[in-house]
């Protein structure tokens, strides 16, 4: 679970604090999963239209779509909260910061529509000064708003290896159709060798491996070895919109990119308020679904406590999580080897409080790229700038090695390398909060995403979309434009709803 | 599950038959699991030194190992029977086939002296005469015993490569520690790679690397871009013991390779027989573990109707049903993503019966190696030859085009092929039977074992023997040597169970 070492927090229930607010409390939180084991009582039954398993990005857009269309829906949503892998964290004073999905960017259509339509504004993450880097031992500088400085940082061969190969891969992402990467006109080959052999094929300085594998391990929270050729260009291929093509800059940037824009409120607000419209009877917290099974006529969602019957289902958890659920009948043997083969990547976030941005004042913009523990990080200061907060993402075999110690030293490494990279104002900061995606909490099971090893989009893919009878499927990674985002949730979620809607 | 279009069996419940022969029943044949849960009734608990999940061979060998050294031990198994992808199909007249695992070879050894303690036999797996190939359009021949053939076979440019690389295959696993191949001096470079690109690198003949991948389908029922070069090469030198290297003659040769030998009394008859010396009171059938808990002095196991405590638990299933089951408290991060990253294959057997096993006559020992639908097949004919019995191998994407189709299109895409390779007289057989492990079943969920794509081992490897707490793992994926055969599966067994002992 999500640790802190020093009380910021406004409420004992870290993360809760959000979800209360507007009623969605625990149905009996005084009861333990074991006692209620030990004393069955009769199972209750509710009836919907439609039932939707997950209130994360994915499952809130579709229960919102769903209810937009005048049907009846229930979310039935394994943790105490709304959100998914999207969750605030309360600073004092009222302030917010989000320990996971975060930003939005030009492209996010239905975020921004989504945005717009409960209300909530956004505001331009800070993006002004240098980016650091942390490569093959030294740290340097570059500018986001100029690629020419990357050859004085990673050297002459390292920095015109990225000016040439990044487009490249651009250019590449864009024979890949977004929703069916498996048809692109490569995809056997693409899909048969990882993006640690294109590497090798492509990059032959050491500085500009090692920024590769930084950007890799944030991405998608693995090494370049894991991760298929096919998958890597899919996802950049998603990032764009039916009218923009996705770029590798599009993910990975700020200004003009993934990283751009902040919510007012924090992104968790989002789904907290769409579960507020929904009804706080209509999504049932602290509730794993335990199976499904569906007829001719009905579906029929169990979970401890209770069982839910509707006429379709919406399942709105990564494939992996999918796995984990029963089904009746059983699910296809291509859909459920899929669940087999999309593991969560490796994956923290990390916020260190300080009395102010002070990296400000010294031109920096608070974002690093690095080989270090740290992978990236973005200046994620409230709008006032009060406290300075610097948001650091752990990924792949950083995460790994970094998890396994204890919290003292984990904290110790994380503010060591912010030293390296920002100077000794950075030895004190007054609080220090940890999101652990991977190991330390049951419902994501790793993050920011689940992943495609290669021969799995050309082997399995087609069944991420493809419902199974009253079961459709959502969820970031099942997303056409903008998978592992929240933009691809809520797209996921929202086709998930209009295939729904279509079998009512 | 199983399918016979002709009963030939000798029992209502297929693959039951043998565990009813030794009294493993049902515990309550006539209460389906939904009955179950409308009406829950105290749960039961009962008491072991050692508790197993998962009656499979890894699951019996520990449990036998245990018994030996005087403790107490439960076995707790979701299917109604033992043998997990070990099973008996029953002929008319006592004869049976297996439709799963078959076969011991040299260097088997803890096969072997297993099945000297429980007093099995062993007699030769039929290898008289040519095997078929069916590459790139053509069906052609070689002998077992004459690799040269394979020039005739392959074409020059082919046959050269299969000679030179398969070798060199061999040589590169030996540089591969066994238990260990993480910590290989190449590790790295070969876990960084797909096999698939291994062979674009070394196979340039169209035949060569058809007969390749057939090879690869079978071995691992999945394509070779799906597989690590490293997990091929771990794969390859555990084909041996102690003092003999693998090679990958060993794992698809038949005399002097893992084919050679069948068991009297089939396969799963060794199990069944090691359940008998446990005690039918001490192997719980039909009862699928959903959770297990630990603490500072006991472990506890949890099924639908009954908890088990014991001071240790074997779990004896394979990394992906691993993950199926709820730990208290958590799995460490690094092995609850090694279970996210160790799909089963796709895998199906097919036994197709003739009167008898009419090719010996015509010069042919029954193996086929092939591109069609059919990877490999050997003549699976119990000892006096009556009836005959071809059991046909189906793996990767063949398995996928071919699961997809209904049961008569699959049986008549089998026979057309068997004609294909032995002529008109495999037309008209008396019975099918198929296995389809893959899809059909929840237990297995794939087969016919776990295996990683590039990035798990040297990212996740050492969590696959690694215990946590109380809780130590087996399945034939955790073994040192001969992974994913019945012999690793007994190896993995008996160091969990020393394992085990040690912390008693």
């Amino acid at each position: 679970m999500a640790t802190s070492d020093r009380s910021i927090t406004r409420r004992g229930l870290i993360g809760g604090g959000s979800a209360a607010t507007v009623g969605l409390l625990l149905e009996h939180p005084d009861v333990s999963q074991a006692a209620k084991r030990r004393r069955p009582r009769p199972p209750r039954r509710r009836q919907a239209d439609v039932l939707v398993v997950g209130a994360g990005a994915a499952g809130m857009a579709a229960a919102h779509a769903v209810a937009k269309a005048g049907r009846s829906v229930i979310v039935i949503e394994a943790r105490e909260r709304v959100g998914g892998r999207v969750e605030n964290h309360d600073l004092s004073g009222g302030e917010i910061v989000e320990v996971g999905g975060t930003f939005v960017g030009p492209t996010q259509d239905r975020m921004y529509a989504l945005l717009r339509e409960v209300g909530l504004g956004t505001w331009p993450t800070y993006d002004e000064g240098q980016t650091n880097l942390l490569l093959e031992g030294k740290t340097t500088r570059v500018s986001n708003t100029d690629q020419s400085t990357y050859v004085g940082a990673l050297g002459l061969v390292g920095g015109l290896e990225v000016l040439n190969v990044f487009p490249q891969i651009d250019q590449m992402a864009r024979e890949v159709p977004v929703g069916a990467p498996w048809t692109a006109g490569r995809a056997q080959e693409w899909d048969g060798k990882t993006v640690e052999t294109f590497k090798n094929e492509h990059f032959q300085s050491a500085e500009s491996r090692s920024l590769f594998d930084a950007f890799l391990r944030i991405l998608h929270g693995a090494g370049p070895n894991e991760v298929s050729l096919l998958f890597l260009l899919s996802y950049v291929a998603a990032a764009g919109n039916e009218t923009t093509p996705g770029t590798l800059n599009s993910l990975i940037g700020t200004t003009g990119g993934a990283q751009q824009d902040r919510i007012v409120g924090g992104s968790q607000r989002l789904f907290v308020e769409i579960a507020r419209s929904l009804g706080s009877r209509n999504v049932v917290l602290s509730s794993p679904a335990r199976r499904i099974s569906q007829d001719g006529s009905h579906v029929t969602v169990t979970t401890d406590r209770a069982s839910f019957v509707g006429k379709q289902v919406v399942v709105a958890v990564p494939p992996a999580l999918c796995q984990r659920i029963e089904y009746e009948p059983l699910l296809p043997a291509v859909r459920d080897q899929l669940t087999q083969r999309f593991p969560m990547g490796s994956y923290a976030k990390v916020e260190v409080f300080y009395p102010q941005p002070f990296w400000r004042d010294e031109g920096l913009n608070g974002q690093v790229v690095g080989e270090g523990v740290i992978g990236c990080s973005w200046d994620s200061s409230p709008p006032d700038g009060r406290p300075g907060v610097m948001a650091c993402f752990i990924g792949g075999d950083r995460h790994r090695a970094w998890n396994r110690q204890n919290l003292p030293t984990r904290r110790k490494l994380i503010v060591d390398e912010l030293v390296r990279y920002f100077g000794p104002r950075a030895a004190k900061p007054i609080d220090y909060f940890e999101k652990r995606w991977t190991g330390a909490e049951m419902w994501s099971r790793g993050g920011p995403t689940g992943f495609a090893a290669p021969g799995v989009l050309t082997g399995f893919g087609e069944q991420l979309q493809t419902p199974f009878g009253r079961i459709k499927w959502a969820s970031t990674e099942s997303s056409d434009y903008w998978i592992g985002y929240m933009e691809g949730a809520v797209r996921a979620g929202q086709r998930a709803a209009r295939q729904v809607l279509a079998d009512l």
